[in-house]
């Protein structure tokens, strides 16, 4: 039963999430070119800043922040062999079949839409840029989370584009038109 | 990227769910009870036998087992203080919003149909036998995750049985005319 | 492949969706009604037009006015006994194992988060106010897909209003500080 | 509320959907096809005649056959030009933001597993052998939800196949170790 008196603000929950994603390698601006890569054929005007701030907006949702600290903290308690045996084998081989770090992305991904939810699958397979890297880096790394959840961030905020681009054409503009920070955070707090 | 040198056995893993619900306090027949509670007026001749089978199958399942080993794997860090903050905050106090714990649920609730999802959306409220027992747990106790991965299975066994039933009626017959082992795990490995 | 040559603009959309629910019989208001039920308890200063504006804004996402779209002409279609068969039958007699009524109403749900989802189970089951009177509605009415619809936007709805009571909280503040229009749909278009 | 009265046999629906699939062109060896395409390097000794099987068991599924019945009846009345307007156009167009027949397909892709999910999403934007072709039919044609469904029934029994194939391993065998049958249905009804 929930016990309010330990309540940690979500200004605090944010910003550690942020800075998982940091810790791990991972920079916006990294995720931000997956984004553009996929979404510049479609959309007249789109420059990399639009998508950037769309990453940033994604990054606002309590979704996404409690899917990241879940999943960046499982892959290093697995880096310091902290989990207990089987899960820290599975965690530490990507074990293929294992599923929980996909399920965990998806209930993200599931916010942006069944577009999001596609794109996701997508890039899952194809993994370009950051995601490739985060699959493939050597050592004792362990990024069997961080990967699916690099992947739901690029799948969300490109999801949200083709949405925006949606609204444009209805007006009949661009992205060109549009300040890269209309697609940003808002100035404060979650989504009301 | 996986490594297929460090694979776990499939039945290692099943062993290792089990003994994660046992350890934490939840038997199958506690499970099989409230499956029991929601299927009986539905389903005539149907026996707590033919529940706790139905129950044992589903942990036959590996995405029903990997998310019990991480769900209680989180349980039982937050219990030993042992995650880093703000997580261990959010999880020790069972944050109304979390949602991940949910999530993973859903995740092996899914593979059981609709009908399981809103039969664990439904328990989820209710919090009935065991359920009501891990969320109100004095002390020093974490069952943020078992709760929701509790609900999951007992929806999932309930679907199993919501659809067994259909069968039956269509050849005249009730669970009367069947042993319970036939709703049960079959004599090897997960599913082909 | 999308042929743009035909795209109807998402105020028509949203104007369509928006009638087929009154059509149907349901008003906003009981949709409102229901999510002021269910999150009274948990917030205070809420008022019944805080939960209308909530349900205003869920009903401009493209998501749930497509999927209000779509259930409603299966649910007319079938009055007017105009589905081949078998389909006719089952939409016809609300066929307890179809689902695909309630995967239609989940996929929306899932764009409000986890927590959305258990709710929707939890109204699916528990059938109040508006939802109870659609699916004991006599005679020839088919309302198979509408009351997993209702049960999916007062869902959403809600989600929404538990965020936001949480924000609020965090500010120090509740319900009576802000206005209902607060709650309600952006000035323009769907959400950037 | 559900009426008894009017039930159809499983195996009435079985039959339905899979004609529903025959009639808008596309075989069940079609879509072993683009199974065994996408599966073939990871499993030694996998057949045509394996994913043949996979396919036909995939087909036995409850939630698949309601899935293709809505899907189908959909597509035909939008080329009968029967849809009330704006739906008409919406599903005629193939409108990209739909997102109800990626929603539908998804329903029953999540009884697969995740990896089920991921393979949905990543045919649906790769759109290999018959999905090509469905997506790109010249003229009156209208397969926005046929060429999701496809997807759906390829990846799910692709992702039982990987499942499978992880078994098989475990046993030090391959799929040269066993019958095609052994994958496909079986002898009676749904799964119990």
């Amino acid at each position: 039963m929930h016990d309010k008196s330990v309540r940690i603000h979500s200004d605090v929950v944010a910003q550690a999430a942020r800075d998982a994603l940091i810790r791990r390698g991972v920079t916006i601006q990294d995720i931000a070119e997956i984004v553009y890569e996929m979404q510049l054929v479609y959309n007249d005007g789109l420059t990399l800043e639009h998508c950037v701030n769309s990453v940033e907006r994604v990054l606002r949702k309590r979704e996404v922040q409690h899917a990241l600290l879940v999943g960046v903290e499982l892959d290093e308690l697995a880096e310091k062999k902290l989990l207990s045996s089987p899960l820290q084998q599975i965690v530490e081989s990507d074990e293929g079949l294992f599923g929980v770090d996909e399920t965990i992305a998806l209930g993200s991904v599931f916010t942006y839409g069944s577009i999001a939810v596609t794109t996701f699958g997508h890039l899952d397979k194809q993994k370009i840029g950051i995601i490739k890297k985060l699959d493939t880096e050597p050592g004792q790394r362990v990024n069997t989370f961080l990967d699916d959840l690099v992947c739901s961030i690029a799948a969300s905020a490109a999801s949200r584009i083709a949405h925006s681009m949606r609204d444009l054409e209805e007006d009949g503009g661009t992205f060109a038109d549009i300040e890269p920070q209309q697609l940003g955070p808002k100035p404060k707090n979650n989504e009301l």
